[in-house]
């Protein structure tokens, strides 16, 4: 073993990462059974892929700028490597490289664990799990409808209803026309997005200083400011003048309508500030917030109909979101809607010898029984059984089979209801046969 | 968006890495699943931890000599960082932060994505999955045997029977006893564990030049041969003296009779050249190999004494194992022991509109049966109904919900079976009221 003596300090988990002891990783798991359940029953296939990709991936997308929020290193080949920041990306690598083959719409969902060399604070971590689903290969509406109904029917499921939150939706197309319409060029409208992108995330004067920072004027800050207050669709649709905006419009009501046939309308909002901060959004974008917006987004996506191109892969309109486990977390806790995890996972059963003969006797049943797919323990010490009791009862277990003289005399055992505390003789044999008869599956 | 060109080849996954397509996540899923369930009737909970670690704490345990293994990087505060290539630190950093807290034993288990920067070859990837089993808290043999019950009971349950792997099983303690008898100092052991963990993974040529070229003489290359052709168990007694190794056969003969009971006993065989390569293995040390030894190990593990203390905890006993998915997943494949994935992921229903005018109505349809758990699809085109039953049965669709004049006129839909092709006729109302009943869960 090596001689380097560490200080104490240096054996914490690094910052903004998280453990998850087991009270914990109950709840992240409850998350992931959600997030799949309801991904499978909206008929999307779950997809992974490498925790790290060549650095390319991600600056041809994103520019070099990204370079300083990503974990990157090289291999021994030094080849330029980063952990994933986001799943997008290795989406449109395995997309491309085998879009003939994959029947549309291509409908994937994934949870990738990614990270993110940022500033921790609060709902913002460097390591995180993210849920993403994705609809490739349909210009329809109907393929965002079904993006955002997806989200909606997870955010019901864990008791999120659209007292709570909702989503607000916008389009680049539209925004992109009502800039143009007031003289600023489309070669700016990507940088236009990204000020706009940090509205609601910054205090007003905050803002108006990070506007200013970017290279615009008081003129374009003004002009940003009132895209920003417009109140609604209708208002928006009264100043813009393009026919592409139009059909734009019509997309829009065409998404309300088919979020109100699947139940989900209620979430629904129009919000003129909504943009998306990421370059390549094409179209319809949306983020999910707290009513009142106390934390960040817990979820945005949007229409990407150019990235899959972006990666040598076919021209392919695409749809999809993103929902970090984070925010969401943070505000399901607020909320209290967070499962209770403690002794949810208690055993089935526990297995107690109250004679010291039994104790082969209970090896052989703790053995049959967790072959048979019952959860079952026992103590690793032969001690008294009033111990073996309380031991049960700390792993919460739901059932005690005591093992004893007469089991060994007449091939009985006894079943106790660690709950309710009933307890009843049982023969051992037919036991053996059938234990989840008796305890449970 | 970045005007970089980057050339097609760099848009490919990383060497050493893995793209899921969705018929790989299933047949991984599959494994998480079997992992997951296995642990859990066995009593061992799920824990996590951060993907990556302060790269000290890699050193600790293995010395500096492991950095050339692991994928490090900086943070921005230019602190050293590395992603973990296994769980074990992180597992042994988070029991000593709150070994008073937790209950012995400890039983957890985890399934860590894990990287290391190896050179690609059958069987070793530079990125993985590792099951691992661990029971901290109890110098109990019986923990040792629960650990190796827990990872035979998985190897049983996807069909792996002691006709085709075996558990190879033996004790550094007893090893260790022989080498210091015949003259080989305590402080030289550790170097000859490592040459003797490459015995089996070496021609016999090439295992004689490697222990040559680590610093050991002919005659050191001659004993560590006759301790590694030591046939079993009983051959090994009659050779050791000393008292604490005679106590370790009695801890190996109890293992051997907890997995007799345990109902795994078949499983296991004594072999003396298994000593695990890694440094912090303090007694019972096992692998488990395909019979014939075609394949790299496919789990390993052993008791690990006196990690947590070196993380700064108390003195706590442990013994554990990893399995990788790679092998695991190799062998399965050989042996076609994997299940078949396609289109087992197809929806319950796929709700067609065989009338202009229920288009609203699927869209209803829909999002009633999806928000009730059940799997629901629909085409994003308003096609003939020929492609949209055509469209279903590529979705790989169990039943058609198909809505057409009927629906409008009578309130009356036709649901098709198509596994079998019957078809029945069913009141609106009654499906919308329970359409689980019709069209199954």
């Amino acid at each position: 073993m090596s001689d380097t003596k560490p200080r104490k300090a240096d054996f914490q988990a690094p910052r903004g990462t998280r453990d998850f002891y087991p009270e914990h990783m109950a709840r992240l798991n409850w998350l992931f059974d959600h997030w799949r359940q309801v991904s499978r029953r909206h008929g999307f296939e779950e997809y992974e892929g490498p925790l790290y990709e060549h650095l390319e991936l991600y600056t041809v997308k994103s520019g070099e700028g990204i370079v300083s929020e990503l974990f990157s290193f090289q291999d021994r080949g030094e080849r330029d490597l980063a952990i994933r920041p986001e799943i997008t990306p290795t989406l449109a690598r395995m997309i491309a490289a085998k879009a003939a083959a994959l029947p549309r719409p291509i409908k994937w969902f994934s949870m990738p664990r990614a990270c993110r060399a940022e500033r921790p604070q609060r709902g913002r971590l460097r390591e995180f799990f993210q849920w993403n689903v994705d609809v490739l290969g349909s210009e329809s509406v109907l393929a965002d409808a079904e993006c955002i109904f997806v989200m909606l029917d997870f955010l019901r499921t864990v008791g999120l209803g659209p007292d709570l939150v909702e989503v607000q939706v916008n389009s680049r197309t539209i925004v992109g026309a009502l800039l143009e319409q007031e003289g600023v060029s489309p070669d700016r409208h990507e940088r236009v997005f990204t000020v706009m992108d940090r509205y609601q995330k910054l205090e007003p004067d905050a803002f108006r200083e990070f506007v200013l920072s970017q290279g615009f004027t008081d003129v374009d800050f003004d002009l940003i400011t009132r895209i920003i207050r417009i109140p609604d669709l209708e208002a928006m649709k009264d100043l813009v003048k393009s026919d592409p905006a139009k059909c734009e419009f019509d997309r829009l009501n065409e998404l309300k309508g088919y979020l109100d046939h699947f139940g989900v309308g209620d979430y629904f909002r129009y919000r003129a500030d909504v943009v998306r901060g990421l370059a390549y959004y094409t179209g319809i974008v949306f983020e999910v917030f707290d009513r009142g917006s106390k934390l960040r987004a817990i979820a945005g996506g949007g229409r990407y109909d150019n990235l899959i191109r972006l990666f040598n892969g076919p021209d392919m309109p695409a749809v999809g979101f993103g929902m970090g486990d984070p925010v969401l977390m943070e505000l399901l806790a607020d909320l209290k809607l967070l499962p209770e995890t403690d002794g949810a996972q208690g055993p089935q059963v526990f297995v107690i010898d109250a004679d010291a003969e039994m104790f082969q006797t209970a090896l052989e049943m703790v053995g049959r029984l967790r072959m048979r797919g019952i959860a079952a323990e026992m103590s690793y010490k032969r001690q008294a059984v009033g111990k073996q009791f309380k031991q049960a009862a700390s792993r919460c277990a739901r059932t005690a089979v005591v093992l004893g003289r007469e089991t060994r005399e007449q091939k009985l055992l006894t079943i106790k209801n660690l709950d309710d505390g009933t307890q009843s003789q049982v023969d051992l044999e037919k036991f053996l046969e059938d234990p989840a008869a008796f305890v449970g599956g």
